[in-house]
């Protein structure tokens, strides 16, 4: 008999498990539920959309519900699941005010995350947050209306691109961030000074160590002055979307979102979670932690897709290996990336850590328009191994960052690194690459 | 007593092995000789200074004599050893025609290596070689006289480089080469493809499969036609200087460059060697090989700097881990990288691999500009253990190589490649990344 797996949430992780195990059991039913107009989106492209780098949201679809069906899999948008029965193996959904009752076989729990609003912000609501492609066609109407002056409240990757994305379109931007500097939660603060000045050079005016209390229809409040704006964005982080698992059932971790192991199984027997809404194991400290990016969101719901073919023909389970919570972005002509912890994760984390830093440049010194990069490693102060990196440096260097990923994912220690045989030509890079001299300084700072 | 270190050539890897050990035993004389007219130079920037990117041979000094002083270490240029006699720990050195005996205690034989002139090749010695700042400046001056019509022979990295440094320039390039396509020792027919492809673009004439025969007044004589040129370019590789190492009883190795073991010390006590003169261990084939790369020697000379110094004070040795073969150049906008075996060389050191290959670009599809990368991983079929890359794309690929000589040199398989923790951004790829996508086509490749 043909089972059926129903998938709450359509994009990355759900579309993924969708389709990963429909490839895998061809006779399995699949239906995804969507609350919005699109599944399996580039959320991580709206910024540009906004900034007229994306000339239309269709560029941002991966995949159509079309050619989702093509593949065999039924996509229901506009469609909300109000409740998931565990005993009964059926969800409630909703669709055009009717509601309907649908079995289930199999589950793949992937509401993803909402915009945080917090309490402390009064008037939250007022704000725009950045998360559908919805919402991102409502900020370019809102740019294309002719605004003058924007304040985004937080500067992690969303409200910093949101910041520039404004910029771009002409729009007097005000960033506004309780951190001493852009990115404070995931750089440190020396990477991060490059950051704000990357900022300021775009034109972007920086609100720095300021709280902000409340949004009113002249602008942002903060402990100090309020900052005036025509309308404001608010990119403050996430919070992974649990209701419906609280409700149902489903398991969460000290996070706040949905516990898993590393089969992406819930504590549900048949219930799988993956993406925004779910905890993830970071390989360096190893903690359940929840990070809400796209890259996650992807393997981690590949995974359960394989998983769930694995508990109906029997193959052997795929196991998710965990985050190291790369990331990379840009602004302006700065590219900024960190993989690991920082160093004061790692010190949370229990770590004594050294750190090694360079200020080099993007090619060899004497190459025509060489840019300035700044790269920082972290390595564990007892064993030298690789903890964490940073880079804030002109084109081409951000993704230095993917071979430190690699090294930490493997476990180096700074005195390997200072060695790995890395490719060179002078438009590149200097004979010893900046991975190089950090590490070795890295390492040198142990003894 | 003061010792005295001999430094013979004073190139990355001699003066590396030079500044490394006088900083680590502040007492050591030391003495470098040079045949040329520089120290510690970038050779691998000498294409751009006839291309003209970089506007004066001193851009391409690290340091200079002077600088050399100043750290206590004395640079004879234009001074020619001219024999090592190891019994009587001493060389004969020759400069203005004179002749000096000068004793040592520790020597580093750093001689590099000089453009290779094949006897098969008739009036070899016609052409142009690109070694030293002084055949950069010499052909730089050929073109600055308003040569129309260059030939180049070989296009390995210095051929290739120099194609397109003269087409710059404006000079009407034909590259000619034995191979079926460019960089055909270091990289596979496919890539080699795109690589090709970069050239025609650029508007270098290719002449493949071409064995060259003799190099005539009139041009290139090859198996089918001469091809007409006011000058000729040989790029045929470089054979490393060992006639001086042979006389004096240090011991070659299989590839004829001088025989070292990890810590860079040759047969002969008290005797160092590192550089385009010297063989390193392969990490994959696990043979010794002489790859002529500035990269590997700067490692190696600090290496054998370190090992002087520690067998005078008694400290640690230090390793040589190593090499991948990594490199990296570029053909306009078309950045090529490798790392570890191709195919070829990896049947030829007795492995069955499989691999993945991936067309995508360097980022996001919908990014404006997209450009086109290939992207290719071999693995050990038996372990899946990743054996080598190979990339040919658009800006910001190249370094991409970087990642995967991580992986290779902590001897990742591919399955756990395809599943790392790499930076995802629009402006710099996709969410799946190439590598991950070509790991996964290797993975399944091997099922």
């Amino acid at each position: 008999m043909t089972q059926r797996l129903l998938v709450v949430g359509g994009d990355a992780a759900g579309m993924s498990a969708a389709s990963h195990a429909k490839r895998l059991v061809p006779d399995l039913e699949v239906i995804a539920f969507e609350r919005g107009n699109h599944v399996s989106y580039s959320a991580c492209g709206e910024p540009y959309l906004i900034g007229g780098e994306v000339s239309s949201i269709d560029r941002l679809v991966a995949r159509t519900p079309q050619q989702f069906a093509d593949q065999g899999i039924d996509v229901q948008l506009q469609t909300t699941v109000r409740g998931i029965d565990f005993d009964r193996r059926s969800v409630v959904v909703e669709k055009e005010g009717e509601r309907t009752r649908i079995g289930f076989d199999f589950l793949m729990y992937s509401t993803g995350a909402t915009p945080a609003r917090p309490d402390s912000i009064i008037g939250a609501d007022r704000a725009y947050g950045l998360r559908s492609l919805d919402d991102a066609a409502q900020l370019r109407d809102v740019v294309d209306g002719g605004v003058k002056k924007a304040a985004v409240v937080g500067a992690g990757y969303i409200g910093l691109e949101a910041a520039e994305a404004l910029c771009h379109r002409g729009v007097n931007v005000s960033l506004v961030t309780s951190g001493s500097h852009v990115l404070s939660g995931t750089i440190d603060p020396d990477i991060g000074a490059a950051a704000n000045e990357a900022c300021r050079r775009l034109g972007i005016e920086l609100v720095l160590s300021a709280p902000v209390y409340g949004i009113t229809a002249e602008g942002v409040a903060t402990g100090g002055d309020t900052i005036p704006a025509d309308f404001v964005v608010l990119g403050v982080g996430t919070d992974p979307e649990v209701e419906l698992a609280r409700e149902a059932g489903i398991a969460l971790g000290d996070s706040g979102a949905v516990a898993v192991n590393e089969f992406q199984e819930t504590n549900l027997e048949g219930v799988w979670s993956a993406g925004d809404c779910a905890e993830a194991t970071h390989r360096i400290s190893r903690r359940q932690v929840n990070i809400a990016l796209g890259t996650v969101a992807n393997k981690a719901g590949r995974i359960a897709g394989a998983n769930i073919a694995a508990s109906m023909n029997g193959s052997a389970k795929a196991r998710f290996p965990g985050v190291l919570g790369t990331a990379i972005t840009k602004v302006g002509e700065v590219e900024l990336a960190r993989t690991g912890l920082t160093s004061r994760q790692a010190e949370a984390a229990g770590l004594e850590v050294v750190s090694g830093t360079v200020n080099g440049t993007n090619t060899a010194g004497y190459w025509p328009n060489a840019a300035p990069v700044e790269l920082k490693v972290i390595a564990d102060r007892a064993t030298g191994r690789l903890v964490g990196a940073q880079i804030a440096g002109g084109p081409g260097s951000g993704k230095k960052i993917d071979g430190l990923a690699m090294a930490l994912w493997t476990e180096m220690a700074v005195e390997d690194l200072a060695w790995v045989d890395l490719a060179y030509a002078p438009p590149f890079s200097g004979v010893w690459d900046l991975i190089h001299i950090a590490s070795r300084r890295a390492a040198e700072a142990r003894a």
